[in-house]
C-alpha cells in the first residue's frame, strides 16, 4: 500500500468541544462527515486516547467549530498538541456558549450535536450524532486539511486517523521541524538567523525545540 | 438552524464501486473519512436507495476512486444521477481491476476495502472497512466538494447526505439550471444563444432539460 494516497482524501479542520463537568474542553478533529440530511446527522472519529472522547461520552453532547483559512493556527497547537486532562484549553481562547457548549469565536461556523450512537474500533470511537443547531460565523472559506498541510505547513497530531509516521512519507529536503507538533519552518529568513524569541506558530514552543532534519 | 453551515464541512468527491455479481457498478460519494491509521480503516456513508449499497453488502468489498480536479465531470453524471440497477455505469468508463474491484482510470488515487462493520441510520448505511490496498494514480490535486460546487458548478445527488433542497439555500440570481442534475449554467455565451446540440456537462442531458430560475 502507498500511504501517500491518504493525502488525497479531503477533510476540514475542526475543534470538537464538550464539557468536562462544567469546564469546557476539546480537541482537533479532521474526520467529520454528514451522514443523513433529514434529520441532519454527522459522524466524527475521536481517538480513545483523547481526553475529549470520554468527556463526550459522559456529557452526551458536543459542538463542532469549523476552522477557516484565517483562523489562528495556534488553535491547532492549543487543542491538538496537549491534553485537556491537565490543561484548561479554553482558558485563553475566545469562545461563545451555544446550547451550553463552547464554540471557538474564531471559526467560520459551528454545529451543536447530540450523540445517538457509537461504533468502537481498535483506536477510535466513531460518534453518530444528531445536529441540534448550527450557523455561519464568518464569511471566510473553511480550512481544509490540505490547506493546513500545504499552506500552514502543519502536521497531524499522533492520535489523528490522518497521522502518517514521518519515515513513511516521501523524503523531504533539509528543514527545521518543531519536535513538539511537527510544524516545518518555511519562512523567508534562514532558520539559523531567527531571533531566540521565535516560537512555533502552531504550538508556541520556543526555537530551541526545533530540530534539523535531512 | 442555518443549513448553509453544511457547506463549510469539507469533503472530497469519490466513486465508490463494487460488483453486482460479476458486473462492476458504483455511485458517487462525498462522505468518506479515515477512521484508524493502523490498521488503516475508513468509513463511508451510502444511501439505502443507492443500488450500490445492497451490492456492497452482498459483495463484502468495495473500491474508492478518488476524483481529481481534472477528472471528467461527466463521471459524476454517470455515477451520481442514474441507477446501477438499470444501467451498466462502467460500460463506457475506462477502468482497471484492483483486488477484483473496478477502479476509475481517470482518478488521482484509489483504495480497495473490506467491510468489517456497519451502522444503520434512517436513510444511510455507514460502512466501516479495512483498507486492503491503495495507490496514487495521477499527480493532480484531489477534487474537493467545494471545488465541484464552485468551479464545476455541480450539485449533490438527492441521495447524498450533503444534499440541501434548493429553497433552503441562499437565493440566487436568474440562471439556467439542469432539471436532471441541478448543474447551473455559467458559461460566457448567454444560455439562449447556445446551439441546440448543447448538453449538460455533468449528466449529458440536452439543452431542453434546462429550466430558467429566478
Amino acid at each position: 500500500m502507498n500511504v501517500n494516497v491518504f493525502h488525497n482524501l479531503s477533510y476540514g479542520v475542526y475543534i470538537v468541544s464538550t464539557l468536562d463537568g462544567e469546564r469546557p474542553t476539546g480537541c482537533v478533529a479532521n474526520s467529520i462527515m454528514q451522514i443523513t440530511a433529514s434529520p441532519a446527522t454527522l459522524a466524527v472519529s475521536i481517538n480513545h486516547d483523547n481526553y475529549t472522547n470520554s468527556c463526550m461520552k459522559r456529557n452526551g453532547t458536543f459542538a463542532v467549530s469549523i476552522l477557516s483559512e484565517e483562523s489562528d493556527p495556534g488553535l491547532i497547537g492549543t487543542f491538538g498538541f496537549q491534553s485537556g486532562k491537565n490543561t484548561d484549553k479554553f482558558a485563553a481562547v475566545d469562545h461563545v456558549m451555544k446550547d451550553g457548549l463552547p464554540v471557538v469565536s474564531d471559526a467560520c461556523g459551528y454545529l451543536t450535536c447530540r450523540i445517538i450512537d457509537t461504533m468502537e474500533t481498535s483506536t477510535h470511537t466513531v460518534f453518530l450524532a444528531e445536529i441540534m443547531d448550527g450557523d455561519l460565523l464568518l464569511n471566510v472559506p473553511a480550512m481544509t486539511y490540505s490547506y493546513y498541510h500545504k499552506v500552514v505547513k502543519g502536521k497531524s497530531p499522533k492520535n489523528a486517523p490522518t497521522y502518517i509516521p514521518e519515515e513513511q512519507e516521501t523524503a523531504a529536503k533539509v528543514s527545521y521541524v518543531c519536535s513538539v507538533c511537527g510544524y516545518v519552518y518555511d519562512g523567508e529568513v534562514p532558520f539559523e538567523e531567527l531571533p531566540d524569541s521565535y516560537v512555533c506558530p502552531i504550538c508556541k514552543q520556543p526555537k530551541s525545540k526545533f530540530i534539523k532534519k535531512d
